[in-house]
């Protein structure tokens, strides 16, 4: 590693645990793990791994345990809502081992929302928090999802759980961002291996990874080059830029997200 | 249970692991769990847990060695190409504690497939597999993928990955599928939840799941009812359908996946 790239501090990692029968039947396309993923790089945090579990209550506390203890910040998503499906918050509560409790606020924000016939046990149910645990606000349905500890749970529906991750990103403490650049060409992946690999070895700081395509009939390769310093990503990607040309390909650069 | 439907027998599960940064990063989006459950389910396999992870030896080892005992089945996506970054198949083996070993077919495959100069080393490592494993025909790049015990090592590109498991789907030992139904109605979550509470405690054989929609301005909620008897399933339905009609909506059958 040259001087121009200090040994950047540990990163600050996260995983999220999407909740949700229907994700796993097929029935419905995760939307979620990819707007968390690039929204928590802008603060700094990590996105590490992602698990997609049943609507089982022992799974649930299991993977929750297991998780927020291996990872600087737990995202859970799905089943904070009204139905006998809805079992995350008593999970959660079970995981930590407190009691789930009313919470004033959040029963207050129920109460504005809901009219007094409408205010049903089910749907009050969405005021209930683990002991301890703080609101996050839902400015699309109300019903608060919560934090307790280095966990946040959020509701699944996507515009819900994007204003809930939107306003708890900027209270995060996290590390420097991942920039990434992504270098295209019609050079397939075997033909620029040993080339990329001398590269990987030289920067072993930048993240190089090299993803195939097939678009129009025709094999190409995309290289992703992601790293915290800049300068050391910038001469990452010249030389795969060089290493492209040099086997014949004419390398386009490619919007990076 | 009624006597119209025994206790079903033990299901049998699959854990899918998705190996791969882009993934994680939010560049790419997954394509392969929706196909993965839809596909195992027509032969009676029940994926239960989906997990997201990096290409990260020791990540890969020990997530590889958790779900392949506790899941009838475990595939893993990705990583199995001629780059630097294509390291599962290193992995599988190591989580295995066996060799990798150039496979004497998939050799061949290669061989039928490269022209003598383009059979770099990097392209002839798609040919190492874990000692003891079986290969898994690609007839899209033909680089084949493996099985190894009750683990099965697929492409990550999706037409690849599907071609793969369509091949091996016939050969794995599953249980009844799991057949189901959708209801969908502008009624809310929280004014369904207690009628729904008391469908489900009647039928715990099946799992009835509770959506909320938002679509064009107006809240609605889609029932989705899974189970392996039909005969459960439709009583359940009928009743779900007439609490719906009991609180003024006019539900309707959706298409189910």
């Amino acid at each position: 590693m040259s001087a121009q790239s200090p040994q950047p501090a540990k990163p600050v990692t996260a995983c999220l645990v999407i909740i949700g029968n229907e994700i796993l039947s097929g029935r419905t396309q995760d939307a979620n793990l990819a707007y968390m993923a690039k929204k928590l790089n802008t603060v700094g945090v990590q996105l590490r791994e992602a698990r997609v579990i049943p609507d089982v209550v022992a799974t649930i506390v299991a993977t929750v345990n297991e998780v927020r203890t291996a990872f600087d910040y737990v995202f859970t998503t799905g089943g904070i809502g009204p139905t006998h499906d809805d079992i995350t918050s008593a999970c959660i509560a079970q995981a930590f081992g407190v009691k789930l409790v009313r919470h004033p606020d959040a029963q207050r924000i129920l109460e504005d929302y809901y009219k007094p016939a409408d205010r049903t046990p089910a749907r009050m149910k969405m005021a209930d928090v683990p002991e301890g645990a703080t609101l996050v606000q839902n400015p699309v349905s109300r019903a608060p999802g919560f934090r307790i500890a280095n966990v946040f749970v959020f509701a699944g529906v996507p515009r819900i759980m994007q204003a809930m991750l939107d306003n708890v990103a900027p209270t995060l403490k996290g590390g420097l961002p991942v920039i990434s650049r992504a270098i295209a060409s019609q050079v397939r992946e075997g033909a620029l291996a040993a080339g990329l690999e001398a590269i990987q070895n030289e920067f072993p700081d930048v993240d190089i990874g090299s993803y195939p395509s097939f678009e129009a009939g025709s094999y190409g390769t995309s290289i992703v080059l992601r790293a915290t310093a800049k300068p050391r990503l910038d001469a990452a990607t010249e030389k795969v830029i060089a290493l492209k040309r040099g086997l014949g390909g004419l390398p386009v650069e490619q919007p990076v997200v």
